[in-house]
Protein backbone atom coordinates (compact mmCIF):
# COMPACT_ATOMS: atom_id res chain seq x y z
CA UNK A 1 0.00 0.00 0.00
CA UNK A 2 1.29 3.47 -0.61
CA UNK A 3 1.64 5.78 2.25
CA UNK A 4 2.40 9.30 2.06
CA UNK A 5 3.64 11.67 4.56
CA UNK A 6 3.46 15.54 4.27
CA UNK A 7 4.76 17.40 6.86
CA UNK A 8 2.94 21.07 7.85
CA UNK A 9 5.55 22.92 9.36
CA UNK A 10 3.57 25.91 10.89
CA UNK A 11 -0.06 24.16 10.56
CA UNK A 12 -2.03 24.82 13.43
CA UNK A 13 -2.51 22.04 16.11
CA UNK A 14 -5.63 22.68 18.11
CA UNK A 15 -8.08 23.57 15.90
CA UNK A 16 -9.08 26.85 16.39
CA UNK A 17 -8.90 28.45 13.00
CA UNK A 18 -12.03 29.28 11.19
CA UNK A 19 -13.33 26.96 7.56
CA UNK A 20 -13.71 30.52 6.27
CA UNK A 21 -10.26 31.36 6.17
CA UNK A 22 -8.34 27.89 5.76
CA UNK A 23 -4.95 29.40 3.83
CA UNK A 24 -4.24 32.18 5.57
CA UNK A 25 -5.66 31.38 9.07
CA UNK A 26 -4.03 27.58 9.30
CA UNK A 27 -0.75 27.83 8.88
CA UNK A 28 -1.18 26.71 5.34
CA UNK A 29 -3.36 23.76 6.51
CA UNK A 30 -4.78 24.48 2.56
CA UNK A 31 -1.53 23.30 1.01
CA UNK A 32 -2.43 19.49 3.08
CA UNK A 33 -6.02 18.79 2.38
CA UNK A 34 -4.97 18.79 -1.49
CA UNK A 35 -2.89 15.92 -0.81
CA UNK A 36 -5.42 14.07 1.05
CA UNK A 37 -7.45 14.68 -2.33
CA UNK A 38 -4.76 13.43 -4.24
CA UNK A 39 -3.85 10.39 -2.21
CA UNK A 40 -7.63 8.99 -2.45
CA UNK A 41 -9.77 10.21 -5.53
CA UNK A 42 -10.66 8.66 -8.60
CA UNK A 43 -13.15 9.91 -10.79
CA UNK A 44 -15.93 7.51 -9.47
CA UNK A 45 -13.97 5.84 -6.74
CA UNK A 46 -11.71 5.94 -3.32
CA UNK A 47 -8.19 4.52 -3.22
CA UNK A 48 -9.15 2.07 -0.68
CA UNK A 49 -5.82 0.79 -0.80
CA UNK A 50 -3.66 4.50 0.26
CA UNK A 51 -2.97 6.05 3.54
CA UNK A 52 -1.87 9.53 4.50
CA UNK A 53 -0.28 10.97 7.53
CA UNK A 54 -0.15 14.72 8.26
CA UNK A 55 2.43 16.31 10.36
CA UNK A 56 1.40 18.89 11.50
CA UNK A 57 3.89 21.07 13.71
CA UNK A 58 2.37 24.75 14.06
CA UNK A 59 1.28 26.35 17.00
CA UNK A 60 0.03 25.85 19.92
CA UNK A 61 0.01 21.76 20.75
CA UNK A 62 2.46 20.48 18.48
CA UNK A 63 3.39 17.69 17.11
CA UNK A 64 -0.02 16.03 15.75
CA UNK A 65 -0.47 13.80 13.27
CA UNK A 66 -3.83 13.27 11.30
CA UNK A 67 -4.08 10.04 9.79
CA UNK A 68 -6.57 9.50 6.77
CA UNK A 69 -7.14 5.65 6.31
CA UNK A 70 -8.64 5.00 2.70
CA UNK A 71 -10.07 1.25 3.82
CA UNK A 72 -11.90 3.12 6.20
CA UNK A 73 -13.12 6.37 4.87
CA UNK A 74 -16.40 7.18 4.74
CA UNK A 75 -17.42 10.89 4.60
CA UNK A 76 -14.51 12.41 2.47
CA UNK A 77 -15.73 15.23 -0.07
CA UNK A 78 -12.67 16.42 -2.70
CA UNK A 79 -13.09 19.90 -1.64
CA UNK A 80 -10.48 21.59 0.98
CA UNK A 81 -13.34 22.91 3.23
CA UNK A 82 -15.18 19.68 3.98
CA UNK A 83 -11.61 17.92 4.57
CA UNK A 84 -10.41 20.34 6.73
CA UNK A 85 -13.78 20.23 9.05
CA UNK A 86 -12.33 16.76 9.70
CA UNK A 87 -8.77 17.50 10.68
CA UNK A 88 -10.58 20.42 13.13
CA UNK A 89 -12.45 18.17 14.60
CA UNK A 90 -9.80 15.70 14.88
CA UNK A 91 -7.41 18.51 16.26
CA UNK A 92 -10.27 19.33 19.28
CA UNK A 93 -10.67 16.02 20.50
CA UNK A 94 -8.56 15.24 23.71
CA UNK A 95 -5.58 12.62 22.95
CA UNK A 96 -3.06 11.74 25.35
CA UNK A 97 0.99 11.03 24.47
CA UNK A 98 1.34 7.11 22.96
CA UNK A 99 -2.19 6.71 22.05
CA UNK A 100 -3.99 7.11 18.82
CA UNK A 101 -7.62 7.76 18.72
CA UNK A 102 -10.50 7.41 15.59
CA UNK A 103 -12.49 11.15 15.19
CA UNK A 104 -14.72 9.75 12.03
CA UNK A 105 -14.52 6.66 10.10
CA UNK A 106 -11.00 6.12 8.82
CA UNK A 107 -9.35 9.96 10.55
CA UNK A 108 -7.28 9.22 13.42
CA UNK A 109 -5.17 11.58 15.62
CA UNK A 110 -2.34 11.02 17.82
CA UNK A 111 0.80 12.88 19.60
CA UNK A 112 3.21 11.56 17.10
CA UNK A 113 5.93 13.63 15.24
CA UNK A 114 7.85 12.84 12.06
CA UNK A 115 10.66 10.48 13.43
CA UNK A 116 7.29 8.37 15.01
CA UNK A 117 5.76 8.21 12.43
CA UNK A 118 8.59 7.65 10.26
CA UNK A 119 9.44 4.07 12.82
CA UNK A 120 6.43 2.78 12.28
CA UNK A 121 7.71 1.82 8.65
CA UNK A 122 10.91 0.50 10.18
CA UNK A 123 12.23 -1.99 6.95
CA UNK A 124 9.54 -0.73 4.67
CA UNK A 125 10.68 0.83 1.11
CA UNK A 126 10.93 4.51 1.69
CA UNK A 127 10.77 6.91 -1.54
CA UNK A 128 12.84 10.34 -1.87
CA UNK A 129 11.39 12.38 -4.78
CA UNK A 130 13.53 14.54 -6.09
CA UNK A 131 14.29 16.16 -8.96
CA UNK A 132 18.04 14.53 -9.42
CA UNK A 133 15.99 10.86 -8.44
CA UNK A 134 15.72 7.78 -11.15
CA UNK A 135 12.75 8.89 -13.56
CA UNK A 136 9.84 7.32 -12.07
CA UNK A 137 8.73 5.88 -15.79
CA UNK A 138 12.03 3.44 -15.49
CA UNK A 139 11.34 1.91 -12.62
CA UNK A 140 9.96 -1.13 -11.74
CA UNK A 141 7.53 -0.38 -8.78
CA UNK A 142 5.64 -2.51 -6.90
CA UNK A 143 3.50 0.29 -4.38
CA UNK A 144 4.34 -1.60 -0.67
CA UNK A 145 6.11 2.43 -1.09
CA UNK A 146 6.70 5.13 2.20
CA UNK A 147 6.50 9.02 0.60
CA UNK A 148 7.50 11.51 2.58
CA UNK A 149 7.05 15.10 1.20
CA UNK A 150 7.14 19.00 2.60
CA UNK A 151 3.89 21.05 2.53
CA UNK A 152 4.43 24.58 2.58
CA UNK A 153 8.50 24.38 3.38
CA UNK A 154 11.19 21.56 2.30
CA UNK A 155 11.74 19.23 4.92
CA UNK A 156 14.48 20.93 7.43
CA UNK A 157 18.14 18.80 6.97
CA UNK A 158 17.09 16.97 10.45
CA UNK A 159 14.05 15.90 8.82
CA UNK A 160 15.34 14.95 5.68
CA UNK A 161 18.11 12.90 8.24
CA UNK A 162 15.13 11.27 9.86
CA UNK A 163 14.26 9.97 6.29
CA UNK A 164 17.59 9.17 5.11
CA UNK A 165 18.00 6.93 8.54
CA UNK A 166 15.53 5.05 6.32
CA UNK A 167 17.74 4.46 2.81
CA UNK A 168 15.36 5.87 0.59
CA UNK A 169 15.20 5.07 -2.29
CA UNK A 170 15.51 8.66 -4.92
CA UNK A 171 13.09 9.08 -7.46
CA UNK A 172 12.16 11.94 -10.35
CA UNK A 173 8.64 12.65 -11.02
CA UNK A 174 9.68 15.05 -13.87
CA UNK A 175 11.97 18.29 -14.48
CA UNK A 176 10.27 20.75 -12.06
CA UNK A 177 9.34 20.80 -8.72
CA UNK A 178 5.77 20.65 -8.04
CA UNK A 179 3.80 21.09 -4.99
CA UNK A 180 3.26 18.38 -2.86
CA UNK A 181 -0.41 17.22 -3.68
CA UNK A 182 0.79 17.14 -6.75
CA UNK A 183 3.72 14.88 -6.48
CA UNK A 184 0.80 12.61 -5.21
CA UNK A 185 -1.42 12.37 -8.02
CA UNK A 186 1.47 11.90 -10.20
CA UNK A 187 2.91 9.07 -8.26
CA UNK A 188 -0.26 7.21 -7.80
CA UNK A 189 -0.82 7.40 -11.51
CA UNK A 190 2.23 5.91 -12.24
CA UNK A 191 1.47 3.05 -9.85
CA UNK A 192 -1.37 2.80 -11.63
CA UNK A 193 0.56 2.13 -14.94
CA UNK A 194 3.28 -0.32 -13.17
CA UNK A 195 0.40 -2.64 -12.42
CA UNK A 196 -1.45 -2.79 -15.64
CA UNK B 1 0.71 26.94 -25.02
CA UNK B 2 -1.08 24.19 -23.65
CA UNK B 3 -4.47 24.64 -23.22
CA UNK B 4 -7.12 23.45 -20.78
CA UNK B 5 -11.43 23.78 -21.45
CA UNK B 6 -12.91 22.39 -18.80
CA UNK B 7 -16.89 22.04 -18.93
CA UNK B 8 -19.03 22.90 -15.51
CA UNK B 9 -22.30 21.95 -16.62
CA UNK B 10 -24.26 22.93 -13.33
CA UNK B 11 -21.84 25.36 -12.46
CA UNK B 12 -23.74 28.79 -11.22
CA UNK B 13 -23.73 31.57 -13.82
CA UNK B 14 -24.12 34.43 -11.81
CA UNK B 15 -21.68 34.77 -8.94
CA UNK B 16 -24.56 34.73 -6.39
CA UNK B 17 -23.00 32.27 -4.18
CA UNK B 18 -21.09 31.74 -0.97
CA UNK B 19 -17.84 31.83 -0.87
CA UNK B 20 -18.51 29.31 2.59
CA UNK B 21 -20.23 26.76 0.77
CA UNK B 22 -18.55 25.98 -2.92
CA UNK B 23 -19.14 22.20 -3.12
CA UNK B 24 -22.72 22.48 -2.25
CA UNK B 25 -24.15 26.12 -3.25
CA UNK B 26 -21.98 26.40 -6.82
CA UNK B 27 -22.95 23.45 -8.92
CA UNK B 28 -19.44 22.29 -7.93
CA UNK B 29 -17.66 25.07 -9.20
CA UNK B 30 -15.28 23.42 -7.02
CA UNK B 31 -14.03 20.75 -9.38
CA UNK B 32 -13.08 23.80 -11.98
CA UNK B 33 -11.28 25.98 -9.10
CA UNK B 34 -9.13 22.59 -8.81
CA UNK B 35 -8.61 22.41 -12.28
CA UNK B 36 -7.47 25.99 -12.52
CA UNK B 37 -4.52 24.82 -9.67
CA UNK B 38 -3.64 22.17 -11.72
CA UNK B 39 -3.05 24.65 -14.61
CA UNK B 40 -0.85 27.18 -13.22
CA UNK B 41 0.79 26.24 -10.04
CA UNK B 42 4.62 24.99 -9.60
CA UNK B 43 6.01 24.58 -6.28
CA UNK B 44 7.52 28.31 -6.39
CA UNK B 45 6.52 29.37 -9.62
CA UNK B 46 3.29 30.03 -12.13
CA UNK B 47 2.96 28.14 -14.94
CA UNK B 48 3.23 31.41 -17.55
CA UNK B 49 2.69 29.51 -20.81
CA UNK B 50 -0.90 28.05 -19.93
CA UNK B 51 -3.98 28.88 -20.03
CA UNK B 52 -7.45 27.25 -18.78
CA UNK B 53 -11.12 28.48 -19.94
CA UNK B 54 -14.44 27.29 -17.35
CA UNK B 55 -17.43 26.63 -19.88
CA UNK B 56 -20.43 27.40 -17.26
CA UNK B 57 -23.62 26.13 -18.36
CA UNK B 58 -25.65 26.32 -15.17
CA UNK B 59 -28.52 28.46 -13.88
CA UNK B 60 -29.34 31.31 -14.51
CA UNK B 61 -27.19 33.13 -17.08
CA UNK B 62 -25.62 30.72 -19.15
CA UNK B 63 -23.57 29.80 -20.95
CA UNK B 64 -20.51 31.97 -19.57
CA UNK B 65 -16.79 31.09 -19.89
CA UNK B 66 -14.25 32.29 -17.45
CA UNK B 67 -10.45 32.52 -19.12
CA UNK B 68 -7.24 32.31 -16.56
CA UNK B 69 -4.64 33.42 -18.92
CA UNK B 70 -0.88 32.40 -17.16
CA UNK B 71 0.90 35.23 -18.90
CA UNK B 72 -1.00 38.00 -16.86
CA UNK B 73 -2.10 36.49 -14.00
CA UNK B 74 -1.36 38.39 -10.68
CA UNK B 75 -3.32 37.65 -7.97
CA UNK B 76 -3.69 34.06 -8.16
CA UNK B 77 -3.48 31.64 -4.84
CA UNK B 78 -3.66 27.71 -4.89
CA UNK B 79 -6.35 27.47 -2.43
CA UNK B 80 -10.42 27.00 -3.62
CA UNK B 81 -11.76 29.71 -2.05
CA UNK B 82 -9.37 32.72 -3.79
CA UNK B 83 -9.62 31.58 -6.76
CA UNK B 84 -13.80 31.12 -6.46
CA UNK B 85 -13.53 34.67 -5.24
CA UNK B 86 -11.78 35.69 -8.64
CA UNK B 87 -14.83 33.48 -10.61
CA UNK B 88 -17.53 35.18 -8.33
CA UNK B 89 -16.10 38.50 -9.22
CA UNK B 90 -15.97 37.96 -13.16
CA UNK B 91 -19.49 36.36 -13.08
CA UNK B 92 -20.98 39.44 -11.42
CA UNK B 93 -19.66 41.85 -14.21
CA UNK B 94 -22.08 42.86 -16.93
CA UNK B 95 -20.97 40.87 -19.87
CA UNK B 96 -22.52 41.67 -23.39
CA UNK B 97 -22.87 38.95 -26.21
CA UNK B 98 -19.97 39.05 -28.44
CA UNK B 99 -17.57 40.73 -25.73
CA UNK B 100 -14.93 39.49 -23.33
CA UNK B 101 -13.83 41.68 -20.21
CA UNK B 102 -11.25 41.64 -18.41
CA UNK B 103 -12.24 41.51 -14.57
CA UNK B 104 -8.60 40.93 -12.37
CA UNK B 105 -4.95 40.49 -14.09
CA UNK B 106 -5.30 37.81 -16.39
CA UNK B 107 -8.90 36.78 -15.83
CA UNK B 108 -11.75 37.62 -18.43
CA UNK B 109 -15.66 36.41 -18.28
CA UNK B 110 -17.44 36.15 -21.70
CA UNK B 111 -21.09 34.58 -22.85
CA UNK B 112 -19.43 32.06 -24.93
CA UNK B 113 -20.08 28.67 -24.99
CA UNK B 114 -18.45 25.51 -25.25
CA UNK B 115 -18.49 25.40 -29.56
CA UNK B 116 -17.82 29.42 -29.34
CA UNK B 117 -14.38 28.64 -27.18
CA UNK B 118 -13.76 25.59 -28.89
CA UNK B 119 -13.37 27.55 -32.66
CA UNK B 120 -11.32 29.82 -31.20
CA UNK B 121 -8.72 27.10 -32.14
CA UNK B 122 -9.84 26.30 -34.98
CA UNK B 123 -7.07 24.72 -36.82
CA UNK B 124 -4.91 23.52 -34.05
CA UNK B 125 -3.97 20.49 -32.31
CA UNK B 126 -7.17 18.95 -30.16
CA UNK B 127 -6.13 16.26 -27.56
CA UNK B 128 -8.61 13.63 -26.53
CA UNK B 129 -8.15 11.95 -23.32
CA UNK B 130 -9.34 8.88 -23.06
CA UNK B 131 -8.45 5.19 -21.19
CA UNK B 132 -8.40 3.50 -24.49
CA UNK B 133 -5.81 6.42 -26.45
CA UNK B 134 -2.60 6.16 -26.81
CA UNK B 135 -0.17 5.85 -23.54
CA UNK B 136 0.76 9.78 -23.31
CA UNK B 137 4.82 8.78 -22.70
CA UNK B 138 4.64 7.08 -25.99
CA UNK B 139 4.09 10.17 -27.50
CA UNK B 140 6.31 12.92 -29.07
CA UNK B 141 4.14 16.12 -27.72
CA UNK B 142 4.82 19.61 -28.48
CA UNK B 143 3.18 21.66 -26.55
CA UNK B 144 0.85 23.53 -28.36
CA UNK B 145 -2.21 21.51 -27.58
CA UNK B 146 -6.01 21.87 -26.74
CA UNK B 147 -7.23 19.36 -23.73
CA UNK B 148 -11.24 19.19 -23.39
CA UNK B 149 -12.38 17.65 -20.11
CA UNK B 150 -15.56 17.52 -18.25
CA UNK B 151 -15.78 18.46 -14.58
CA UNK B 152 -19.15 17.10 -12.69
CA UNK B 153 -19.88 15.00 -15.62
CA UNK B 154 -18.06 13.46 -18.98
CA UNK B 155 -18.93 16.02 -22.04
CA UNK B 156 -22.27 14.95 -23.45
CA UNK B 157 -22.32 13.20 -26.61
CA UNK B 158 -23.47 17.03 -28.65
CA UNK B 159 -19.86 17.97 -26.63
CA UNK B 160 -18.17 15.27 -27.85
CA UNK B 161 -19.13 15.64 -31.32
CA UNK B 162 -18.29 18.91 -30.84
CA UNK B 163 -14.48 18.00 -30.11
CA UNK B 164 -14.25 14.97 -32.39
CA UNK B 165 -15.08 17.56 -35.16
CA UNK B 166 -11.73 18.83 -34.20
CA UNK B 167 -10.24 15.69 -35.17
CA UNK B 168 -8.60 15.23 -31.46
CA UNK B 169 -5.74 12.48 -30.97
CA UNK B 170 -6.69 10.05 -28.39
CA UNK B 171 -4.25 9.97 -25.18
CA UNK B 172 -4.22 7.95 -21.90
CA UNK B 173 -3.09 9.08 -19.02
CA UNK B 174 -3.44 5.61 -17.71
CA UNK B 175 -5.49 3.04 -16.52
CA UNK B 176 -8.09 4.52 -13.91
CA UNK B 177 -10.59 6.76 -14.86
CA UNK B 178 -9.44 10.80 -13.15
CA UNK B 179 -10.55 13.73 -11.92
CA UNK B 180 -10.04 16.51 -14.13
CA UNK B 181 -7.68 18.21 -12.36
CA UNK B 182 -5.68 15.11 -11.63
CA UNK B 183 -5.56 14.98 -15.44
CA UNK B 184 -4.25 18.76 -15.83
CA UNK B 185 -1.37 17.62 -13.45
CA UNK B 186 0.17 14.54 -15.35
CA UNK B 187 -0.43 15.92 -18.82
CA UNK B 188 1.60 18.72 -17.65
CA UNK B 189 3.91 16.69 -16.00
CA UNK B 190 4.35 14.50 -18.79
CA UNK B 191 5.09 17.75 -21.65
CA UNK B 192 7.33 19.27 -19.36
CA UNK B 193 9.40 15.79 -18.99
CA UNK B 194 9.07 15.60 -23.36
CA UNK B 195 10.46 19.37 -23.18
CA UNK B 196 13.56 18.21 -21.67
Amino acid sequence: MPVFVVVGHRVNTDGLFTLNDLAGSTGRLDILLRCVNSTFFLSNDIRRDAEIYLVLLGEPDAPKTIRFAGSEIKYLNPDERSTAALVKNALMQNVGAGEEINTSPGVYVSRRGLKEVLDVFEGRKFIHLMEAGTPINNMDLDDDLIVVLGGQYDLTEDEENMVKGHEPTPISLGPNKLHANHCITIFLNELDISKQ
